[in-house]
């Protein structure tokens, strides 16, 4: 099964519009016509006013749908399953395959002489592979997977790795983008772009499953690492399925100068902080800036107990790298900066737009530091 | 006007399907009851058999459209007038707005017992700014654009410029995606990323009309450029809208060490050939590599023309970079690096994909240069 949602836009003289909304005008007959070329037409149903139209057919799980919008918008919606078989009783069915839509907008241009048409690229719904994620700003994108690698419920989330032919694979969390092996640019940012230098310091990474910043922290020979993520799920994926991400730093989840350490990164920041340990570096991996319309709620306490725990780990030349949030959920990222003002340490901070290739959309990265009066 | 099309998914036990597919059963007054929350129901159209269903339901410039898929998927498509006024006629119709069609998500839920759904992001038809451009691999990406900055017929093509909040103006030729204030990447690429030194040398810009390669070029001191672009109105476009890209580089159309000519590169090009002058770089940014199924027709023999113009015009050691086309597009790919086998000259080639931040997919750029035993 894969079906299929063509949406096909004609703007239009307001006449034939006016003709639409008359019932048995001769357009309903030439619609017909039209709609013969994809198997349809046999049963039209008309609804219609003076003021609206609404025409569609049905039949051989293929279904079209017309409606007339003022002042000038006729849409149809088409839908087809590409993988239908024809069967003995429609044995006869047109065949839709590359082009077909083509040609039937060109025969419906002809019913209704339009200014401009539109083709949108079909909308695969119900596939084997959803290639339809959202961006963060809720825009709706098609990346070009191929195959789903790998999925699996964890304790904490559902873990999925999907192919992209230009992206590599790609981890997603939660029917969340998280990192696919084209993202380098992603872990530079969250490692501050070049900007630091890690070569005899200690760094904690908190969450960073993929281990895209264990591998690029390691090749500057810090004193020491300790990453804290909790899902072994995601580890052992990345470990398998994401080696253009973590390479081979994660083969062993302990070596000279880091450790992995399987866990709720909670407790053991209150331990550390109990113990007196500080880090030069604390990268937060762990997840977003939530998008609500209140700085308030459960992923917003996390957040901010991250953020506290994070200061009081933070040697006074130390810096926090975090990742915000699309670059258009300025309400979110406005929340987030607002917040950052409320720690019990002050603190000052910049940011940077990045391109992440297969985000589809630009994201912002902060960087933070202690005030040094506190 | 802004039609809004919303297309919702359900994953459904075989059961709901069957009892979908038997006029009246009590599904279909459960839909009823589900569908006035968005002021439909009223009139049902069912159309059934044992083997597949379509519901649908008109009025107030909405529609519903379920149908179900063998094995296991109800797909709803929906459609509203985001903009529609009530009319005296339908005051009591809810008014729809966001989270409204996660509500009807869980009335509907609550019908198919599903095991999984989706729910879309809103697809607009028919607005003032078209939001969809397809990537140049045919899939559906929706763009942040908020405003439609510019728009003209020139002689040779229709020049449109958008405003993306996150990619700034961006330049969009024949409705095809070609530069935005964010993709110095872009220009960088075919520029050679950086292993080129320009200074002091003679440079050709085929075509480059939003004036990003001859900005960046500039500041490396060359001898001399020369750039050909045949339309003015992409150029004062440009000039006006994309000063991200081409800053100050076309506020005077010839300088010290550069000239912008506004015609067609052919007969320029053979010019330079008959009076024997030679460039050390020549930057091909006229056009994509057409996606066709054969390397024949006019867009092909221009490219051949291109190439086999700018190869007499090369020094020895001369570079020519030009732009491929998408990562996906394999096969345009493929049937272009065959063409550069064919050429009088022979020549090597090397390539590089890019992440250009507006394009939504990966890019292929090339370097090609000239064997010495030619």
């Amino acid at each position: 099964m894969d079906v299929r949602t063509v949406l096909l836009d004609f703007r239009v003289e307001s006449e034939i519009l006016d003709n639409l909304c008359q019932t048995g005008s001769k357009i309903n007959e030439q619609l017909k016509g039209a709609l013969s070329s994809v198997g349809l037409g046999d049963n039209m149903q008309v609804h219609s006013s003076g003021e609206q139209f609404f025409i569609c057919s049905f039949g051989h799980a293929r279904s079209a749908m017309f409606s007339g919008h003022r002042p000038d918008l006729v849409t149809l919606t088409f839908q087809y399953d590409r993988k239908a078989k024809p069967s003995p009783t429609n044995e006869n069915l047109p065949v839709l395959e590359e082009g077909s839509m083509e040609a039937l907008k060109e025969e419906l241009k002809k019913v209704f002489n339009p200014k401009k048409c539109k083709l949108f690229p079909e909308i695969s719904r119900g596939a084997a592979v959803d290639r339809y994620i959202p961006t963060a700003d809720r825009r709706l994108v098609e990346y070009d997977f191929d195959a789903a690698t790998f999925e699996a419920d964890s304790e904490y989330q559902n873990v999925k790795i999907m192919h992209s032919p230009q992206y590599g694979n790609m981890l997603i969390l939660d029917d969340d983008p998280n990192l696919a092996e084209s993202d380098l640019a992603y872990t530079q940012a969250i490692t501050g772009n070049g900007r630091e230098s890690y070569t005899g310091k200690e760094v904690l990474i908190l969450g960073g499953g993929d281990g895209g910043i264990l591998h690029e922290v390691l090749k500057e020979n810090p004193k020491s690492i300790i990453m804290v993520e909790i899902d072994k799920v995601v580890i052992d994926a990345a470990v398998k399925h994401l080696r253009g991400i973590c390479y081979d730093s994660m083969d062993s989840l302990t070596g000279d100068n880091y450790e992995v350490k399987v866990a709720d990164c909670i407790p053991i920041m209150q331990q550390y902080i109990a113990d007196g340990k500080m880090f030069d570096y604390i990268i937060n991996d762990l997840t977003a800036i939530p998008i609500t319309t209140e700085p308030r709620g459960s992923q917003w306490d996390f957040l901010h107990l991250i953020l506290d725990l994070s200061m009081q780990l933070l040697k006074p030349t130390g810096k926090y790298f975090t990742q915000g949030n699309g670059f258009n959920n300025k309400s979110a990222l406005a929340m987030y900066e607002e917040q950052l003002g409320k720690l019990k340490y002050k603190v000052s901070f910049s940011k940077e737009n990045i391109c992440v290739p297969s985000y589809l959309e630009m994201w912002v990265f902060y960087e933070i530091w202690k005030e040094a009066d506190t």
